[in-house]
């Protein structure tokens, strides 16, 4: 199988495959975040591209999650960072979601065969859902306003090598470009990340700690899945409900 | 200044800055080929983006150049080799251009303050031009059909390190990228360009003998520049007339 990896979502019909997985990343921090939504608990999230949608949703009841230029918007209950979709507040719930990259690059992605969602959080998870489907695998960056970054290109190059030894052939430059940088960034991830333009973007804006969590590698088992018909994520094996203790 | 690397043709919108001059980079095999030409005495080269504007340049009398897929047309009179523009050939010479990526290229930063074309064999030329005009720099990598290539990414990261101690600054994570990939490449240029894809589309065309030239740093001391008036390639510092010896 190839894996590539597609830097840019404007750059995605260059790297379009007819029958591959396309794994949408946005470490900084959709990706992430949906990620954290699904472990506590969230039932779907409908990416949405524009604000003026979301605004929608939000008067027709539904819970909105809704970030630009890493602010949450004002009329939304969440903004786009991990640590807003708490348990209490979101298990069982059905979250409508826009951010600035991260939910446009799936709409660029809706040619592919199955869509995916992957982070540093759940790395292996993705991996593992990689190795099962046994086909060929493009890494969709979702980058800062079209632009490439360094943290999702990174995260393809982590994916790379965990598939590597199955099988899975680096399909050109870009994916070696993207395992050239992984294997330099690995040793010490949290200081590469200090350099990237998304960092100085979180500081500023006040959300440093979103950071850490945004790189811990493998913290959560989840693969959220997006359906085509439906218009939503969900995940592959909904987690059983949660009972009182 | 600021000094920025846009990785495909595509991008470029996203990466444009007004008052920036621009440096197209193709290194297999446009650029490098561009700057031997006007080496070889060359008056100018008239970039044209398809093949039918060249053919009907060749059924109107000029000499014409044009490649697409590494393969030198029929109907044109030289292809995409260095090798191919011979002074005996083409001294003095006006030129119509077409090649896969590289002329497209061109035609995709008519928007800049200032286009000239970059290369590993007149590398320094290209950053003593940038020093003079003393203004932000975008370096346009010419890609494979608006993919990607480490080629053209890592002679970003060549002038970058040589524009540093004079006063740019990476722009951004490209930028990074671009300079991280150089530092790893540069120490064995060579081998490190054996595992791209353009070598071995240049090893399947028989054509491995124009790579260690296009890698040669520092050859040629010339910068074509680009007229948009015109729509013409020139030397700043047009070369002396050659007289007999």
């Amino acid at each position: 199988m190839i894996i590539d990896v597609c830097l840019s979502p404007v750059l995605y019909p260059k790297y379009h495959r007819p029958g591959s997985m396309v794994v949408i990343v946005d470490i900084f921090r959709a990706t992430s975040t949906i990620i954290a939504a699904f472990e506590n608990g969230v039932r779907s999230i409908r990416p949405v591209a524009t604000i003026e949608e979301a605004e929608a949703c939000k008067a027709a009841g539904y819970l909105v999650g809704a970030e630009r230029n890493c602010c949450r918007c004002a009329f939304a209950d969440f903004g786009n960072s991990p640590f807003d979709y708490r348990p209490e507040l979101v298990n069982g719930k059905d979250i409508v979601f826009t951010t600035t990259n991260g939910t446009k690059a799936i709409h660029y992605a809706k040619s592919a065969y199955r869509i995916i969602t992957g982070a540093f959080v759940n790395l292996q998870a993705v991996a593992d859902e990689c190795i099962r489907e046994n086909c060929d695998v493009v890494i969709l960056c979702a980058g800062w306003e079209d632009k490439i970054n360094i943290e999702d290109t990174i995260f393809g190059g982590a994916l790379i090598e965990l598939l590597q030894p199955h099988g899975f052939h680096p399909a050109g430059d870009a994916s070696l470009i993207a395992l050239a940088l992984w294997q330099q960034a690995k040793f010490n991830l949290p200081d590469y990340i200090k350099q990237t333009e998304h960092y100085s973007r979180l500081s500023a804006n006040g959300l440093e700690d979103n950071v850490p969590y945004c790189l811990t590698l493998n913290l959560l088992k989840l693969v959220p899945v997006y359906s085509k018909v439906d218009n939503i994520l969900q995940l592959t094996n909904p987690i059983p409900p949660v009972y009182p203790a």
